[in-house]
């Protein structure tokens, strides 16, 4: 595997490509997991020259968040990436990453900031959408590779990219889960013994309540009894639960491709989730 | 172990503490390995109010360093400390830290910041200062503890913080190793396994020298060939090898007290050591 540090060293690499392999990208934050291994097999399995990037972008973070202590293990990341062959890992710096130059491209609000994760959190998504056209800018992949925990996340970032004339097609892979069902995270390692039970039950009463949302007329009063039953099950705070689109518009009893989507907190820690119903 | 994560919640806590009893702060930059835990465990064993801070320091990084990329695992090192029965543990958020205002104490250079590790690195030593005041004038402890792998550190601080006039007695402690003789470090783990070879060999070379160095007359002749033996052995660049007295002036012959220091890089990493000779 090619690691490239600087955005010189990475464009080097990225033209000797052949002109008809289709080039790859996962965009990750490190401290890889079975979920950002999955997008990377993906991408090897359809033979696809596969770019995994590792960076943790400040601007996705408030001031309140967990920066300063976002976990980062790049050895082991570098070992697993060895092991799936991919080819190419770029890790850049900061400075270089926002001294870069983006004049061709110019973000303007998709309207889908200031819901769901967006929601109390203004910076998130303009970070994000900082980032993606930068990254998306120097690499210029084919394709790109998204897990659909954060679900919002991958609508946003190829709504972004549709919408600038980027050429990348923006695909969504389904959410790894431990064996309870835990979605996979790099923060569930924040995590305690205790707070896990916890976290466990998340996915368990989305399954649960999923069929009783989609016969339901009256699906507000729903989720507010169970945002009381999230709380009596210990997590510590409902950030929202909310049932929306796949397009991320407000869901009633007739709108197709209905989702229940879930951010909570025990203690500090932050978890998402979100399950088709 | 109590946990506080910002300035106010901290100070409350160090009130409570007894007014005779001794308050000890070991700060680090996380990640914690066998060389920490010696400096936690010294101080728990003179039964002193033992405060462990966890800070990545911005400032002590220069542009071309390995900031983005350093080691950060929260939960170990929770685990480890609270093994120890750290009785506090303090992880503040850097924007909080550098909004502290500091008005009584201004650092002044001490004409060690060119030398050794600060060759080439201008904002090293200044970048040190600027946390260690900060924290030291949140935290005002009685006493603190430091590794002697980063001599010039240990001696910088206490140095500095005497000039100042911080009443907290500045201990040094011998450097944990490895089987190997490799001094303890977060940033071995940077190494692969063939690096790893190669970087055993910098601690017994130290060792082998250490006669050779306090009998001759013309010891720059010496560290001159020494530098072609370690870039012989596998070390891609040597940053300095010196020899110095215990409080860094250059050392001849006649000289008491010297030290023999050592920064190497292997491929992209970079490794320190010393040994008194």
């Amino acid at each position: 595997m090619k690691i490239c540090k600087n955005i010189r060293s990475l464009k080097i690499d990225l033209n000797k490509i052949q002109k008809n392999k289709c080039l790859s990208l996962i965009p990750t934050m490190g401290y890889l997991h079975l979920g950002h291994l999955s997008l990377i097999k993906k991408a090897k399995k359809r033979k696809e020259f596969t770019v995994v990037s590792i960076f943790i972008n400040p601007k996705q973070f408030g001031p309140e968040e967990d920066l300063d202590k976002y976990p980062v293990n790049i050895k082991h990341d570098i070992e697993k990436l060895t092991k799936l062959k991919v080819d190419l890992l770029f890790i850049p710096k900061k400075k270089e990453i926002f001294d870069y130059k983006i004049s061709s491209y110019r973000y303007k609000p998709l309207k889908i900031e200031n819901i769901l994760c967006g929601i109390n959190r203004p910076n998130y998504f303009p970070g994000v959408a900082d980032i993606i056209i930068r990254l998306f800018s120097i690499i210029n992949p084919d394709k790109s590779y998204f897990g659909e925990k954060d679900f919002q996340q991958y609508f946003f970032v190829k709504t972004l990219l549709k919408k600038l004339g980027f050429k990348s097609k923006v695909i969504s892979s389904k959410t790894i889960r431990e064996k309870s069902g835990l979605a996979m995270s790099s923060r569930n390692q924040y995590l305690s013994i205790k707070e896990i039970k916890i976290a466990n039950k998340l996915y368990k009463f989305l399954k649960l309540n999923k069929k009783e949302i989609n016969d339901k007329k009256n699906i507000s009063k729903s989720l507010a009894k169970y945002k009381n039953e999230l709380l009596n099950a210990g997590f510590t705070k409902i950030d929202y639960l909310e049932v929306r689109t796949d397009d991320l518009r407000k869901a009633n009893i007739n709108s197709n491709n209905k989702r229940l989507f879930a951010a909570v907190f025990i203690n500090e820690t932050r978890l998402i989730d979100n399950i088709r119903v």
